[in-house]
């Protein structure tokens, strides 16, 4: 499997991807630049892919360890040796697992954050034709984002933050499943291309136990009237390279 | 009580309107705009309180007949005799009672529309002094939103449409209560005073027994930089005086 490293310009951190999979996107950087943790805290990022997301939280936060969990065996490989690439295999561990089974390895109410960037296609829907990598990354072929929401709810501590990106149409679902168990969900920040657009994305900001009261924050447009990344984006990418920060492929 | 008529624009209505209590304000028209009701179809109003949205809605669709439940006894006459001087009071019925009791009285899954525009604070929060009709109107002294989401649950057919109007930090409760009772979450606008700014508002249409996927509609803004309305908002209004316009005071 041919495989590439990229610089991606936090902390010069170098990523391994692989050229036939999707490579990171913007929705990875939306979220670590959305999600808080306070110093010293554990964060643990389900379905982590590559190890983006930890990767670029590691550069952006004071957080002091990070789990990724991953069910792709390739993928969760490819994530051990990027974080050894970076001397980051102390502070970013890899857990190849199910996101179900994560609380029971890693410990119950044992997090501080946890994040998600999950599969934005549901379970059963979609063209889904074989099994590869990019399928299983982009479809709900295992877990479901019940599942991912019980598993944030298992692995965080009372009043720990669950922080999540994820499709604009699945964002009721999202809220009832985190209502449900227990997340109180208390930001909210839609993203749209441009300004005036429907939006495409949601950031989700839940507090395990929180009460009730959600705060919405302004819209995030991703890109200027010209098609320039507004203001706003160019700081999350802190100036990264145009050619980096436009693989938008998930 | 000292009492005012005022012309307000759609099909050269009057509302009679108490000039102690607050005037009908935006997101009455909001609602009414946002709304669709089919051709010859019931339309129910939870907490209708003078009668405006079904004025509105009147005036907008071509909906046959239209129940507004009041649980003020002042307001409902209100209401009662605002239909009489347009002489609408075949097509506008006003029902003095709970929302909770609406679809005993009005009968189970009659109705194709149900909209509200609920009291905005919640039961036991804010400043509540004497409970004048005001702070009746503004705060949940009695029914909560739960109650209201039940009432339309009730009083809708299958495949029925339930919109709702509130503000955007009971957002996260709004879609809990309506999915757990099966109205399904469909489209979804938020409302910011001007663009870039935090939305204040939400815009939010179910469907009862509806299937699952959210369409997340542009962000309504209604002022322009300068303080004028937007275009979007000015056709709402179809472009009634601007004095009457701008009493939002709710």
């Amino acid at each position: 499997m041919e495989e590439r490293i990229d610089e991606i310009g936090f902390s010069g951190y170098r990523l391994i991807q692989r050229s036939k999979d999707f490579c990171y996107g913007i929705d990875a950087v939306l979220l670590a630049a959305f999600a808080g943790v306070r110093q010293g805290g554990r964060v643990c990022d389900l379905g982590t892919g590559t190890g983006i997301i930890p990767l670029i939280m590691r550069h952006k936060t004071e957080a002091a360890e990070f789990w990724g969990v991953e069910l792709q065996k390739e993928f969760a490989d490819l994530a051990v040796r990027t974080m050894k690439l970076n001397r980051l295999e102390e502070t970013i561990h890899i857990l190849h697992s199910d996101v179900r089974d994560a609380a029971q390895i890693l410990g119950f109410q044992s997090f501080d954050t946890v994040v998600a960037n999950p599969p934005y296609v549901k379970k059963g829907c979609g063209l889904v034709g074989e099994r590869s990598a990019k399928t299983l990354a982009r479809h709900e072929s295992s877990a479901g984002f019940s599942d991912f929401a019980q598993a944030a709810a298992d692995l965080l501590k009372d009043r720990g933050d669950f922080y999540v990106i994820h499709r604009e149409f699945r964002l009721a679902e999202l809220i009832f499943c985190c209502t449900r168990i227990g997340l109180e969900p208390k930001e909210l920040r839609m993203v749209a291309p441009k300004r005036g657009q429907r939006p495409n994305l949601v950031l989700l900001h839940c507090v395990k136990s929180g009460g009730q009261g959600l705060s919405v924050l302004p819209e995030l447009a991703v890109y200027q009237e010209d098609g320039t990344y507004t203001q706003e984006i160019l700081e999350f990418y802190e100036r990264v390279p145009a050619a980096a920060a436009e693989q938008d492929d998930k």
